[in-house]
């Protein structure tokens, strides 16, 4: 049930309108519609259906459709009954005085229909992109949303520590998956992963081993994994675990909504090379980019830092992918996986404290299998502190 | 793996591109451009990343970027390469002779950065909606579909058939939840549950009972359930499966991206009344519909029907939802779970042989819980066909 415990404090949601604003303004922006449940859960501590509004000055708008009377048990903010998204203007004038113009959009979700529907809904507004001031806000975590990220964490932790007990010989990526999914569930994993950019999805990640784990997939990520069929290209499916090869255990956290990302490896007896050469070649990357990351350092140049460290591993090849590679180490995460800051080429903002990102050094070696590390770390004020509290090794299951 | 009997046929994937064909002529539009990966894997039989240009007359072009190998081995179409998404202008003239005018976008998903994106790299070009020739077209499925669809019915029934040895006295929603999704996976469950509507998402279905089983929530559905906070707030939670009050069991099945929706209640113990003759009132007016319904009535029309005999049960106010009721009876189904034919208020599609859907009239007594069915059909020559295979019983577990 919703118990209050899990209800966003009024603080939280006023610094956070305080912050967007900062943005919104040096955006040149008169103020932001929100749509999106994760974008008005934000900013309104509710994911019930209807509108958030936040002027670039003043207090945010909270109107909902679709449920009022939840809605209103659910945040700490004045919510407003709406019986109709028609009403919109007409709400928004009564309680703003008038449309704040322009009035940003999110522009990266929103399906275009959805957005000539606003154009007919609120005739004479101006429009503009509230996408960068919001992953801006949302890039910075507060001390609550860390809180909830390292619960999301140590829920991972402990199912993945169940694993020596779950995996039995002969078992298939899904086999093992499967039960490591109902460990996470019956520990609370909310399930669902929600992620920002269009066409990605994920489920609780990707347990793959071998030539399966090996293989290219339309995920923006290292690994993807075979799946189960075309429709479900990626994940885990019918590859069975064999000894020496490792598994990776990828696995998205899901606490309230908050998400933490950690990849361990996993296998069955000792390793056979080049895995666990490569696997300490990834904590060694791993390790280059903590020490180089601080507030001020560009989230582009601690992709650099990892690249040079992967070329001195003499595994630079084989380094975020093979044929097809992908050209980030690391990306920001709290509600959606794919947040602000992009440790990615060219990504060229500086971290501020409070920042939360995961940072995952995996290689890939085609025919053969994927091996790597990934953690979740908050930026501190002169450093960064890990999240993510399994042991850095290689999980070796003996065998039986 | 991807194995070649996951492979969609080529003659399916001719046939679902001429019938698309036939609705954009209708439109008015020269072609369309498929972007969303559900789209793209309906046409080319392959989710890997680029694009897919079906002209109103003449071959598809199927362009992937992300990643062409694999795709090449997931489609019996021909797969070209794409380097660049810059290069989207060029391969299609030189494929096609000329952008297809008006080009018709998925306007109903398609971000509207993304759309300002195709206006930039295909200058020139004029664009229209392909979002009701695509909906159109997916609505009918084809007899490999409907293979599909049962065997993800199949799963379903299976796993909830294993229910009565799960349940514990004393469990929660979320703690039987995760069991029985356990169950389907091990099935080969995909787990994501793929929905087009913007902001609709869904984790497996709804497993919840009690008070928290009649709580309204965003989702546009019948029933919502407590969740496990405000940023999770559909599904179950921590609600205690009682003795006498019924648990809706609510699964969306997932075969090889095909999905199915069943819904059956189960009790612990004999329901404590009105629920046993809501159960009843339910079936009555599924039993209702399905009698009515056949090629050429309109969907609209058997949301009419269903409306009426619960108005003849007694509990009419209570029919989909108490204060928030949806206005439909069902939905269609296949790749996502809300596709056409809504049985809706107003949804003047006629049915047409092979369209699938779901049918779920549902009660929900506020405080006190929800109760329903649910099945999923598939339309005949004459009639409809039952596709989830469970009995339509509520599933009486002994008091232990």
């Amino acid at each position: 049930m919703n118990d209050d415990q899990h209800r966003v404090p009024l603080d939280e949601l006023r610094c956070r309108a305080r912050r967007l604003q900062g943005h919104l303004r040096e955006a040149g922006l008169g103020g932001a519609l929100f749509v999106q449940n994760v974008d008005r859960y934000y900013f309104s501590g509710t994911m019930q259906g209807g509108f958030v509004v936040v002027p670039a000055d003043g207090d945010p708008l909270v109107l909902v459709r679709r449920d009022p009377g939840r809605a209103a048990a659910e945040s700490p903010l004045p919510v407003e009954p709406l019986a109709s998204a028609r009403d919109l203007a007409g709400r928004i004038r009564a309680a703003l005085g008038e449309i704040p113009a322009p009035l940003g959009l999110e522009l990266d979700v929103l399906p275009a229909a959805q957005v000539a529907r606003f154009e007919k809904m609120l005739p004479g507004a101006a429009f503009g992109d509230a996408s960068r001031p919001l992953a801006l806000t949302r890039a910075v975590k507060s001390p609550w949303e860390v809180d909830r990220i390292r619960r999301a964490a140590r829920t991972v932790a402990d199912a993945v520590a169940r694993i020596p007990d779950l995996l039995e010989p002969g078992m298939t990526e899904l086999e093992l998956a499967a039960r490591v999914e109902c460990e996470l569930r019956l520990r609370g994993h909310g399930g669902l992963i929600r992620m920002r950019g269009f066409n990605q999805e994920i489920f609780y990640g990707h347990v793959i081993t071998g030539p399966a784990s090996a293989e290219p997939s339309f995920l923006d990520a290292p690994t993807g994994g075979a799946g189960l069929g075309p429709a479900l290209a990626q994940g885990p499916g019918s590859q069975p675990i064999a000894p020496g090869v490792p598994v990776s255990v990828d696995l998205v956290g899901n606490h309230q909504g908050y998400l933490s990302d950690q990849t361990r490896p996993l296998c069955l007896g000792e390793p056979e090379e080049p895995f666990g050469r490569a696997f300490e070649a990834a904590v060694a990357i791993e390790r280059a980019v903590v020490d180089a990351a601080r507030p001020g350092v560009s989230a582009g140049d601690l992709y650099r830092v990892a690249v040079d460290a992967a070329a001195d591993t003499g595994f630079g090849d084989r380094f975020m992918g093979a044929a097809q590679k992908v050209s980030f180490v690391g990306h920001g995460i709290g509600l959606e996986v794919d947040e602000y800051p992009f440790l990615a080429r060219g990504f060229d903002l500086p971290l501020v404290e409070g920042m939360v990102f995961a940072l995952e050094p995996k290689f890939v070696f085609p025919g053969r299998g994927a091996v790597g590390i990934e953690d979740t770390y908050r930026v501190t004020a002169d450093g960064v502190e890990r999240l993510t509290p399994s042991p850095q090794e290689m999980v070796i299951v003996p065998g039986r």
